[in-house]
């Protein structure tokens, strides 16, 4: 199985698939092609959440600012699964989770070499394709034996904020907006426990379990489905009702 | 082979998909992820009008405001098809219209039990997307083995509105609009059985038999893939030339 | 395998899914169905692109504008891929790069006949999915077998625009704008070799090999994945910084 996710739109995702399937006859599943372009902090977001939830496979992932640059190509592996991309943070927040969810899985990293591919602009057709093929056929256990495979040290890590936790409230910030226009924080769900209402800079609103928990078109505080708080709305958009996008500040407040 | 309908985007219903595939390895194929959010009839009517042409399947389908609340989860079997979904109506028009089409077949309705998902928040990825695997597994004529499942004739049935037809007319309203901006209204297209002309709330604009009966641009009246009336425009959107949309009401007059 | 390509966006093609795989369980791949409605000029660019990228197979590609009128149904073959769809020009330049590409293929086509399909606007569903899954199954090579197909020397070629080559610069159009907002001309990527720089419409801009080549926000021209000239922004949208949409004039000044 290979997993495919990138920012392409229509139609690139499907030369990705042609190349792939030129090559090999795994089953292809998209995790997604309309990440926010060039957008390298939201895709790794997103790739940590659902990628854990796929059987072993390799995950191919392709947001891409640096394409035609020096920038490496690398392949993870954790465990059973394979990660192939560009070296700049996109995959490491995935990988991590995927090894702490596997316990003992280490996350060993490669460099993939590769030289001048037909075309400089896109390498997830020309470069990552080809790799993920390659490496589907070998298997991901058998990564070494891959000619343009090196184990490597260096590579690009980028952490999400961390959020601040007092005694009475919280600091921290929108990591992404769903397409549901939920606001996901990085705040640790938890915070939430036992709380009726909180402030979100300022303004008191119920918290919720459910998004039913308030009425349509009411905002409310709410844990997603990746165990952060988020600032959402019951049927409508939170990030515009609390005026709260990506990369925005969030105070919450727990006293009173 | 599992079907898979949504209003997530991008990428939950990749998390659904990964549920799936670590627990089956059957065929997915999507309906569609990018249905009106929220908007159940819409989902209803779209369901209707696609799932009857594929061969026998679990459909998956999730547009579920109440989510997280204690709306039931419910699984269909009409046939050899299953539906999984939230108790919300969603599921009933495509299960009366598949049983219709299969003459003999009954629809028989299940109620799904499930207890403290992982989220409140995203049962399309806890509870239905696990049930419909499970499904899949057991196959659908052996729904009664499953111990979460257990029949009921209580579930929620919405009904679409129903047009009124006149002699010199009819009334009804949009129900959906498609992506090519045509107002799919709720009216049979029989009744423009004969025409050439028809006048749409007071306006005479032709009756087509296809798009191009008609100049680029120009309005027209036709009968859709789906049987039913539409307010359309060759290679434009009805919806904005006609000012009609989802839920606006349409007065056809065939006199004159 | 068979690919689907159209501007259905959704749910109507999996309603062609259903079909197909109601006649057979072959893979199937999506290209995309999000390609500008109505515009087969622009699809039929996408898929010369993409479709020599894939293994073979039957391709089912419908932008059609037509549906519904005497507009012929054709079945190409170029050695072993076939080509399903309306015949509108939207095949031919894809045909014509898989024989190009295949050395020794030719491109033969066919009429695809058919008569009454249960809906005069969703041929995509009543008369292409199934032409495409029966010839899936008969096989590209036994094409001449179908009932339906009959060889023909009539049929809709559309030609891209030729941009004009001179010794100081060249003129031609924006053929397409992709989804990172790419502005595609129609003008070869080799009239860019050994330059550093070139004026587009007057304005001189950097030639890079690459997006960042130039800074975040900066406009350049540079060669795309296609081999085309492209008027691009690094991480952003080079039609509106350009002001060059699809169908208006380019004009490149190499001198100076």
């Amino acid at each position: 199985m290979i997993t495919l996710a990138s920012d392409f739109g229509t139609p690139y995702p499907a030369a990705m698939k042609g190349v792939i399937l030129a090559r090999t006859d795994a089953r292809l599943v998209d995790v997604g092609h309309d990440f926010p372009r060039q957008d390298v902090r939201t895709a790794a977001f997103w790739l940590r959440e659902v990628l854990p939830y796929f059987p072993p496979a390799v995950h191919l992932a392709v947001v891409d600012p640096g394409v035609g640059t020096d920038r490496a190509a690398i392949v993870i592996r954790v465990g059973d699964h394979g990660l192939v991309g560009p070296d700049n943070g996109l995959l490491l927040p995935a990988a991590r989770r995927l090894a702490k969810q596997a316990d003992e899985s280490d996350v060993e990293v490669f460099e993939y070499a590769y030289s001048d591919p037909d075309s400089a602009t896109f390498h997830g057709r020309d470069v990552f394709a080809p790799a993920a093929a390659e490496l589907h056929e070998v298997g991901v256990d058998a990564i070494e034996t891959l000619d343009a495979v090196s184990p490597t040290n260096e590579y690009v890590e980028r952490a999400f904020p961390e959020p601040q936790l007092f005694d009475d409230g919280a600091a921290g910030e929108v990591l992404v907006v769903d397409d549901f226009g939920n606001a996901i924080t990085n705040i640790p769900g938890s915070v939430l426990d036992g709380l009726d209402t909180a402030t979100v800079n300022g303004e008191r609103v119920p918290v919720g379990g459910s998004f039913a928990a308030v009425d349509a078109g009411d905002r409310l505080l709410t844990v997603g489905s990746h165990g952060h708080v988020e600032l959402a709305v019951n049927q409508g958009r939170g990030d515009e009702a609390f005026g709260r996008f990506v990369g925005d500040e969030v105070r919450l407040g727990f006293d009173g």
